[in-house]
């Protein structure tokens, strides 16, 4: 299980969270109000003070796969993410160029029916997003990751949306390949803390497992 | 019906279109992929250039409404898209954000089952829009623009996907209130020529209704 943080405040303050968090987390998701506010530069500032952490771009494509796709590869994203409710041919076109870059496609969940989740892998994505919306905040995501789990047992899964530290052990159950989180690292009082308390936490039941 | 350019290339590129095109079109798309690469100094900047016309931020907002609507707003769009296919609450924030800075919401067609158009307008979104995907060029939006033209007669609808000159007599008979053309104008050898032709070619058509 790795160690997805979410950032979404302004480019400053989330390469100030990015300075204090990075020895704790796998992955640094370039959040969507980032991106909008920012564009691309998030990324590039994001990966040249980091050059080696997995830097994931949440454009959330709909339309135009190939040249939104080549926009986060280009600016240094190793993982893009895509609408599940796009056209087939829109993923077809994300997973195609993602596979020219040598990176990969995260498909978000949001809105799909879960009927249709084990399509996307057949078809190349690399990652089932579970994500509870953020205007949704009495939802939890863990349904739905229980859902998924039992309907296909080996998808590589993610999962997002309002994840405390406390939600950690119950979504550990279900074995995510990536647990993404927000709002508890990024606005915590001290977000290094927070972040070495989800890592460690998560490899708690790494070391169980 | 009001003509809409879709700017969609680097930022100097849509500039530079935008200073040839603002005579004669009535809206500005800032177009997503320019949102991905520039963020929202793509608005700022055009509404710099041109305090006076209309523009549209095609956000494409799928979660965090209020947050993204705003992020729009305060760069100083006009309008904002946000995907049909979207939950409730987010198109709810949506249209609550918009009014509160009297701004307008556009809602992207795109993958929305025919039957659920017209409840987006008694939720209070101002404008609807036939998308067809750039991933799906041999595609016209012009089918799905008829059935909705005679599901909700009196609906103002946007047109958008692969619109070119000769499109406009068939669309024109259709009354959309919005006709977003991109590459046919920004693409053209003269796109103020062309966005000229397009403008003609619209005012010809409301001068006979």
């Amino acid at each position: 299980m790795r160690l997805q943080v979410a950032l979404d405040g302004t480019l400053a303050e989330s390469l100030t969270v990015l300075e204090a968090v990075h020895p704790y987390v796998d992955i640094a998701e370039i959040g969507t109000p980032l991106i909008l506010r920012e564009g691309v530069r998030a990324i590039t500032a994001s990966r040249q003070l980091y050059p080696n952490l997995p830097l994931l771009a949440d454009f959330k494509i709909m339309d135009a796969g190939e040249i939104e796709a080549a926009i986060a590869f280009d600016a240094g994203a190793d993982i893009v993410t895509v609408l599940g409710v796009t056209q087939e041919a829109t993923l077809a076109s994300v997973i195609t160029t993602a596979q020219r870059y040598d990176a990969e496609v995260m498909v978000d969940l949001m809105q799909v029916p879960a009927d249709r989740a084990s399509g996307f892998l057949e078809i190349g994505c690399d990652y089932l997003c579970v994500h509870t919306s953020t205007d949704m905040r009495s939802m939890t995501p863990v349904a739905g990751l229980e859902a998924l789990r039992y309907g296909i047992p080996h998808a590589p899964l993610a999962v997002a949306g309002g994840i405390r530290l406390e939600t950690i052990d119950l979504l550990a159950t279900l074995n995510p390949r990536i647990i993404i989180v927000g709002s508890a690292i990024t606005r915590a009082a001290d977000p290094a803390a927070a972040a070495q308390q989800f890592k460690e936490r998560i490899n708690a039941h790494a070391r169980l497992s």
